[in-house]
């Protein structure tokens, strides 16, 4: 297989260095890298419509290429695929990202929007977190992919796979769970402070709230099991389709 | 009610402006509005977690305020409410977007990510686009949006409403057709340049190509009607849970 790994920390962020070596020397698949080349977290599905992109290329075992863009992730797989930096991949794999990408949130994950973007270019991908902020060990999580990757390309599915690990000692993770989306609740989001003009300014942070439903990738991790969630790429809300075309027509 | 509007053509785009224009002469709802202090479309749902917030006011009737932010449209709608910068709105209208968004292309856009960040708040959100970069009469749209906004809320939903209005004169529209998201499908995406000091770099753009399925968002407009589609919050591939359960027990 050729594989493109991306994600949203930048090119030469450990998760994704780590992921790399890992496929690099434990499988015979070709890996391209086209990755940010610096930090794109909660950059969301957005791409670059108002700056241009510059690409600078790295070296990686030959004939497979490496690349860092100056734009977003779905900039990256958009490019990789449509501008065609790299011949198309059979699997794209996002991350591995340092935390965890759950429920709601994923909507404003560049990890996650790189692996839906690759899905709408027709492209299996997945997405990989690391479920802490502090736990650096990416090794284990690297290899637990590797192993598990043919079962779960035999999966079928026409949306991502959105797999988040413990970020813990192998030895502490539980089972693999398939979880539903959970919705993450913040709270305490934002902080007011002045700036040194007198200006007022806030900063976005919050903490999660720890009350999750059964089920959810967010119980999963809480509970320290790998959380593996189907995502589709539909947002269309079928169940009201049909309801609304007649209650739209009564009502004109 | 009170409605908070928002954008991501910035806080003084046209589409806004008149929007806030119509809502104010023509119905007794309060209108505040928060939205980006400049031009921030295709930005998807990304949220700023790395600079800080800036917020300029801007004065309205009392007691209904504006502001102008120096973020993306999640930001403005999260700081509207999480940040309490007004009271708890009833209702969102995000736009009138200069552009349509429809299908696929609605996870790019900042409009229909400003709206589905209000759905994620608990607030019924509605997106409105003008599906036209060239026509820029605003207001046969915001009085469509506003002659017909009762019937749109008494839909039982708990997504957001999709709204893109041809970008025509109101006597060439056709009726109101209720769609579904189509696939948005561009071509020669990437525009290859080198810049005055020789280093390459690529222009984002593309046309769309033209081929749309019945039933869709796309071929609604394509076909000058209005069209309304329900988009709801949870990408769980519900279809695959239960299948993926029993698979992945049985190839443990």
């Amino acid at each position: 297989m050729h594989i493109l790994l991306t994600n949203d920390d930048g090119y030469f962020a450990p998760g994704l260095q780590t992921l790399y070596e890992v496929l690099s020397e434990c499988t015979d698949h070709d890996v391209s890298i086209v990755a940010p080349e610096g930090q794109r977290s909660a950059t969301g599905h957005s791409i670059t419509l108002f700056n241009p992109l510059f690409v600078t290329e790295y070296p990686l075992r030959d004939p497979i290429k490496g690349f860092a863009i100056s734009g977003t992730p779905s900039d990256c797989v958009k490019l990789a695929v449509q501008g065609e930096l790299i011949p198309k991949p059979d699997l794209l794999i996002s991350g591995i990202n340092q935390g965890s990408n759950l429920g709601t949130d994923i909507f404003y994950s560049g990890t996650v929007s790189a692996a839906m973007e690759g899905v709408l270019l027709g492209i299996p991908s997945i997405a990989v977190s690391l479920a802490s902020f502090e736990y650096k060990e990416f090794k284990p999580a690297a290899n637990y992919l590797v192993e598990n990757l043919d079962r779960f390309l035999k999966l079928e599915h026409h949306g991502l796979l959105n797999l988040n690990i413990p970020g813990k000692p192998r030895e502490e993770w539980g089972g693999l769970k398939v979880t539903r989306l959970g919705k993450a609740v913040y709270e305490n989001i934002f902080e007011k402070r002045t700036d040194p003009r007198g200006r007022v300014y806030f900063w976005q942070s919050g903490s999660m709230m720890q009350d999750y439903e059964d089920d959810t990738d967010l119980r999963a991790i809480q509970e320290d099991y790998v959380s593996i969630t189907p995502v589709h790429s539909d947002l269309t809300d079928f169940d009201c389709l049909s309801i609304w075309k007649e209650l739209l027509v009564k009502t004109k």
